[in-house]
C-alpha cells in the first residue's frame, strides 16, 4: 500500500504519513552514531567516524562535528554532501545575525532557521528532503547551555542527552540509564566515550574512529568550544581505559 | 476508487472530495490533543505533550502552545515543522499590522491570513497541504474574546469550546456535556484539565505531559497572556486533584 | 470512460466535457443551500448554516453571506476556504474601482471579474477549480437591482430567483411555483424563509441554522444592505410561523 | 488508438491530428446555434439562447451576441466563461488600436488577434484550448462588410453565411439553399429567423430564446450596430409569422 | 515499438527518430497542395484551396499564399492557425531588418529565422512542433531569385522546383519530368497550372480552388510581386485551356 | 531493460548509460558521411551530400560544411535544423571573442563553448540532446592547425583524421590504413576524395554529391579557408580519376 | 524493488538510497583509472588514457588531468563533457577568490564549492547528477599539501592516496600495500606508475596511454605544478623499467 504514496515528498498517504521523509530518516540510520550530553557546566558531542580505508584516508578534515558559530557546534549523521549545504547555510545565517545585531545568534533561532529550510524540502515538489540529522550544542545568554536535535522532517526538540545515526536506540537506552541531572562536563565526556564504545560497529576504539567536541564557559564566562585533536582523543580514551579494548555489539 | 484521485492536491474526486486534504487531517488525528475553552473573562488553551523519552527531553521549549501576537495565542496539533512555518508567518503578519496601524491585529484577520495561506497549498500543484490544525485564542476591541479553530483545508470557524488532535471526538463530547455559557476562566481551566485527564493516552497527568495557557484582561483592561510554567501546572493539577491519578481511556 | 479525462483541469473528454469542473460542482452539492430572490424594491439572500456542533460553535462569524462592496452582497455554497480567497479578491477589485472612478463598481463588472479568475483555474495546468458557487445581489445606477449566479466553471447569468448548494433542485422548483414578477421585498423574504424551511436537512428552523440578508434603497434612494442578526431572524421566523416547526424533506 | 494521443494539447497523433482541439470543438456542438448572414447592405447575426429555466432567469444580460468594438459584433457558441475571457481580450485589443491610430481596428486584424491567442492554447503545455467558436460581423473602410468564423484551433475564414453550435450542419445546408449573392439585410434577417426556427431544439420561437443583432451603415455612411431588445425580436417574429409556431427538428 | 517514443517532442526513439516531428508532417500531407517553380526571370507559386463550402465561403481572404516582405512571398500547407503565427513572426523579423539596415532582408536569412523558431519547438518540452510547411519565393541582390522549402523539423533547402501538401509525390515527379533549367516565368506559370490540374483532388479547376502568385523584376530592375485576383486566375486557366476541364487523379 | 531508462535525458540507467544521448548518436549514423584530415600545411574537410532529388534541388546552399569564423570551418552530420542552431551560436561566440580581444578565437575554446551547450541538453529536464556531430578544422597561433570532433554528449577530442555519419567505421579504417604523419594538404585532399568514393552510398561521385573545403596558410602566413565550388570539385575529381567512376560499397 | 525508486534524483528508496547517484557512480567505473598519492614534498596524479584509435587521435589535448588554479590540479574519471562543465566552474570560482582576496583559494574551499554544485544536482528535480569523480591535488599555506577525492553525490574526503575509475579496487589495495607515510614525491611517482601498469586494461604502458602530473614547492617555496609531456612520460617509464613491458590484468 505504501507504494502508491512513497515516491513524492508532496503527498500524504491515507494514514497521513510522508513516506519520503521516513525514507530519508532510513538513510540516516546507516550513518555513524553521534551523541550529545548536556552537563551543568557545558555540553559534549561525540561521534563515530566510519573510515572506509583506515590507512590512506587523511585525518585532517573533520567529518562528523562542525562549528556553526562561535557559540554553537553540531554533530551530523547522514549524507555528508547534504550536511555541507545545511552547515554553510547555518554559518551564513549566524554571520548575518552577528552583523545585524552585533551579538551571537540565540541557539534555538539558529536551529529553527535550519529546520525551516528542511521543512520546505518536504513540502514543495521537485525536491527531496535533506538526508541528514543534526545534534546542536550551544550557549546563549537567555537560556544558557542548550542541546537540540533535528531530523529530515524539520522537527526539532530540546534534550538533556540524545543520539542520532546507527544504533541510536541502544545508545539512547544506555544514556537514559546512566544520565543524572547534575552531571558535570567531565563526567559527561566519560559517559559519551563509554556509550560509543559499547554501540560502535568497530572492535577497537581510537582517535581514528572518534570525533569529540565540547562547548563550555571559560574563566571570563565566555563561550569556548573545543574540537579535540586525534592525540587529545587518544589521551581521553586512555584515561577512561577505553582505547584498544574489545567491544561487543549486538 | 479513492486511489485515482488521492495523490494530488490539485484534483477533485468524482464526489467532489479533496483526498490529500483529508489525508493531511489524518496526520493530525495522531498528534497530541489540544483544546480551547472560551470563558466570559478569558480563554484557556490546554494541550497534551507527547514526550517520547520522559527522562532526557528538555522541558524548556514549548511544543504545543505558541504566542502569535500580544493579543493572540494558539494551540497546535500535527506536524511540528509545518506549524513552525505557519507560526513564523503569523507573527510577521501581526507585526506588519502593528507597524502599519499601530494597534494589535484583529483576531479574525490574523486567523484569515493564516487560512488563506493554507488554502493556497490545497489548490496549487507541486505542493502538499500543511499537516497541522490550530486553535486560536485572542482578544480585540471589536469582538472581545474569541476562539477559532482552523484545519489543513484553510477552513476556520468561531467556537465556544473546541478540540483538535487525537481523541478529539471524545474530548468534544465531554466539553459539550460540561460547558455552560456563563463559564468563568477559573472554571474553564478546571474543565480543560479534567477533559484532558480523561482523554489523554497516558495514565498519569503531570506538568511533563501538559501545556497550559490563558489569555485574559488585567485590572487596567489590557490583554495579558499567561503561558504556565511546569510548577504552575503541577500546582493547578494538585488543586484539581488530577495529578498522579489513574485515567482510563477508551 | 470518464476515468481517462477526469484527473486534470486542462483536458477535454472526447464528449467535450471538463470533468474536474463537474467534480468541483459536486463538492458544492453537499454544501448548505443558499437562495436569492429579486423583488421590485430589493433583493433577499437566505442561506442554511450547516452547524456541526450546535452548542459550542460561535455564532458571531458569518458563514454563508458576505458583503463584497457597499452595493453588493453574496451568498456562498461550497468549500469555505476557497470562498474566502475569492471574496477577498472581489473586495479588493471593488475598492480599486471605487478608488479609480469614485463610484461603486457596477454589479455585473464585479461578477465578471470574479468569474474571469474562476475561469483561469479551469484552463491552466497545476491548479484545481475553485469549489464554490456564488449568488450575488447588488444594485447600480445603470441596471437597478440585479441578481447573479456563478459556478466553478466561471459561467454566470442573471436571475429573478435562484438557488445553490444542497437540495437546489427542489428549492428551484418551489421558487418557480411561487415567484411572481411583481413580488415585493417583504413577500420575497417570506418566500425565501418558506422555501428554505421545506428544503433544509434539519427539522427545526432557527437563527442558529439560518442567515438572512437584504439589499434595498432607503428614503434618500441610497443602497442599504442589511445582514440580519440572530434575534432579527428569530423575529422573522416567528412572524412567518416558521420557527420551531417540523419540516419534512424529500 | 486515439487514446494514447488525446490527453494533451501538445502532441500530434500518428495521423497528424490534435485530439484535444477536436474535443474542444465537440464541446461547442452542444451549445446553442448561432448564425451570421452577409447582405449587400449589412450583416445579421442571430443566436439561440439555451435558457435552462424559462421563468426565473433574467433577460437583461446578453448571452450569445456581444459588441467587440463600434464596428464589430460577434456571436458565440461554447463555454461562456471561455468566451468572456476572449471577448475582454478582443475589446482591449480594439481599444488599443483606436488609441494608437485613432480609427477603428480593421475587422480581420481583430479576428486574427483573437485567433493567434487561441492558437497558442493548442500548442503550449499545461493549457487546454478555448472551448468556444465565434462568428464575427464587422465593417471597415478597406473591405466593407465582412463575416468571419473562427474555431478552437485558431483557424478563421471569411464567409457569406455561416453557422456554429448545435445543428450547424442542417442550418448550413438550409443557408446554402436559400442564400443569394444580392441578398438585402431585410431579407437576410428573415432568412436568419427562418433557419433558426427550423433547427432549434425548442418547439416555440420567442424573444426568450432568441438573440438578434445587425450591423449596417446609417445615412451618414457611419457604421451602426443594433442589438435587438426582446420586444423588437417579438415584433420581427410576428412580422415573419414565426412566433409561437411549432417546429420539427430532425 | 513507436508507441513508447512518440508522445513527446523531447525524446529520440532508439533508431534516432523524432516521432512527433514525423506526425506533424503527416498533418501536412492532408493539406491542399502548394508548389513553387524557379524560372530564369522570376518565381511562380501556385496552391490548391480546399474550400469546404463552395457557395458560402468568402473569396476575399488569401488562404495559401502570403506576402512576407516586399521581396519574399510564401506558399503554405498545414494547420492554418500555426501558419499565421509563423507568418506574423516572419513579417516582424523582415521589418526589423529593414528598419536596422534600410534594405530588404536577404531571402535565406528570413528563411533561417523562421526555421530556427521551428527547430526550438522540436527540442523543448511542453510544446508541439508547428504543423506547417512553407515554400518561400524571394529575390535579393546577392543571390537573385531563390526558392526554398522548409518543414516542421526546421530543416530547409534551396530548390529549382518543389511541392508540399497532399499529392506532393506525384506533383514532384511531374515537375521533374517537365522542368528545364532555362525555363521562363511564362512557361513556369503554365507548368504550375498543369501540374496542379493533374494532382488536385477536385474535378474542375477554377479561380475558386486556386491561388497564384509570382515574383519578378520590373523594367527598373526592382522586385515586384503579383498575387493573382480570381478573374486573373480564370483568364490564365482559359489561356492554358485548363479551366473547367475534367482531371483524373490517382 | 533499456526501456525504463531511455525516455528522458535526465536519468542514468543502472549501468550508468544515458540512453537518450545514445539514441541521438543513432540519428547521426544515418546522415551523410563527413571526414576531416589534418595535414602538415592545412586541413581538408569533405562531406557527402544526400540529395533527395538530384534534378530539382538548388546547389547554391551549402549543406554539410560551414564557416564558423575566419579561422575555423566545420563539417556536420545529423539533423540539419539542430546544426543551424549550434552554428549560429558558434558564430556569435566567435564574434564576441573577436570584439572583446581583437583576435580570432582559439580553436579549442570555440569547440568547448559549443560542447558545453551540448552537454547542458543532456543534463537538464524537458530537453532533448542536439542530434548532430561536428568535425572542426581550425588554426590559431598557439597550436597551429587543429582538427576536433564532437558528438551529441558534448564530448570532444583532437584527431589527425576522423569521420562522422553513415559508414564512418569503414571510412575510419580506410583513413588509418593510408594516413601518414607527414601528409601534405595536397595528398590529404586526394585521400579524402578516395575514402569518400569508397564509402558513399551512391554509385557515381560528382560535385552534386560532394562538398569540399580546406583551411591553410597563404604566403603572408594568414589563415585562408576555401569552400570549393561545384566546378572546382569536378576538376578535383577528374584530377584524381574519381568523377563518374563506379564504386562498390559494402 | 529498486525499479520504483531509481528513475529520479529526487526520491529516496525505502532503504534510504538514492539510486540515480549510484547509477552515476556506475558510469564512472568504466572510465580510465586515475590515482593520486600524497608525498611529504608534493603530490602526484597519474591517469590512464582510454585512446579509442591509437593512430589518428591527436595527443595535444589533455584528457584526464586538468589545472584548476595555480595551486590545484585534478584527475578526472567519468563523462568528459560533465567534467568540462565542472572544471570551468572551478576555474571561475578560483579566479573570483583570487580577484577578491588577492591570494590563491584554499584547496578545501575549492573542493567544497564544486561539491556543493554536485550535491544540488542530486536533490532538485529535472536534473541528473554529474557522472564524474575527481581527485584534487593542491597546496595552500594553511594545510600544506592536500589530496581530496569527490564523487557524484557531492561527498568529498581527504586522502593520503586514492584512486577512481575502472579497477579502482585493485589499485586501492596495491596502494595500501606499498604506501608509507614518509614517502617522497620521487618514490610516489614510481609507485603511481607501477600501480597503473598493473591495473590498466592495456598490455603495454606508454606515453600514449598515460597522463602524469605533480604539484610541489620550488626553491623559493612557491607552488609549482608540472603536467608531463609525452616524452617526459616515456623517459619516466624507461627509468622505472615499465615502458613496453607486458602487463597482466585480472
Amino acid at each position: 500500500m505504501a507504494r502508491r504514496y512513497d515516491a513524492r515528498t508532496t503527498i500524504f498517504s491515507p494514514e497521513g504519513r510522508l513516506y519520503q521523509v521516513e525514507y530519508a530518516m532510513e538513510a540516516i540510520s546507516h550513518a555513524g552514531t553521534a551523541l550529545g550530553i548536556l552537563a551543568s557546566d557545558g555540553i559534549v558531542i561525540a561521534a563515530e567516524k566510519k573510515v572506509t580505508s583506515k590507512l590512506l584516508e587523511q585525518a585532517t578534515t573533520s567529518e562528523k562535528i562542525y562549528l556553526l558559530n562561535d557559540n554553537v557546534i553540531c554533530g551530523v549523521a547522514g549524507i555528508t554532501a547534504d550536511a555541507n549545504i545545511l552547515i554553510n547555510y547555518a554559518r551564513q545565517a549566524a554571520q548575518q545575525y552577528l552583523f545585524t545585531y552585533d551579538e551571537d545568534i540565540p541557539v534555538e533561532q539558529l536551529v529553527q532557521r535550519l529546520c525551516d529550510l528542511k521543512q520546505g524540502y518536504t513540502q514543495y515538489g521537485g525536491l527531496r528532503p535533506f538526508g541528514v540529522s543534526f545534534i546542536y550544542a550551544g550557549h546563549d545568554s537567555h537560556y544558557g547551555f542548550q542541546l537540540y536535535h533535528s531530523d529530515p522532517s524539520g522537527n526539532y526538540g530540546g534534550w538533556k542527552a540524545t543520539c542520532i545515526g546507527a544504533n541510536n536506540a541502544s545508545a539512547q537506552s544506555l544514556l537514559k540509564q546512566d544520565y543524572k541531572d547534575d552531571i558535570t562536563l567531565k563526567e559527561a565526556k566519560e559517559l559519551a566515550a563509554k556509550v560509543l564504545s559499547k554501540t560502535m560497529d568497530s572492535t577497537t576504539l581510537s582517535s581514528e574512529k572518534l570525533e569529540f567536541a565540547t562547548i563550555s564557559l571559560n574563566d571570563e564566562n565566555k563561550v569556548v568550544y573545543h574540537l579535540y585533536k586525534p592525540d587529545e582523543i587518544d589521551l581521553l580514551l586512555k584515561e577512561y581505559n577505553l582505547g584498544g579494548q574489545e567491544t561487543e555489539q549486538q
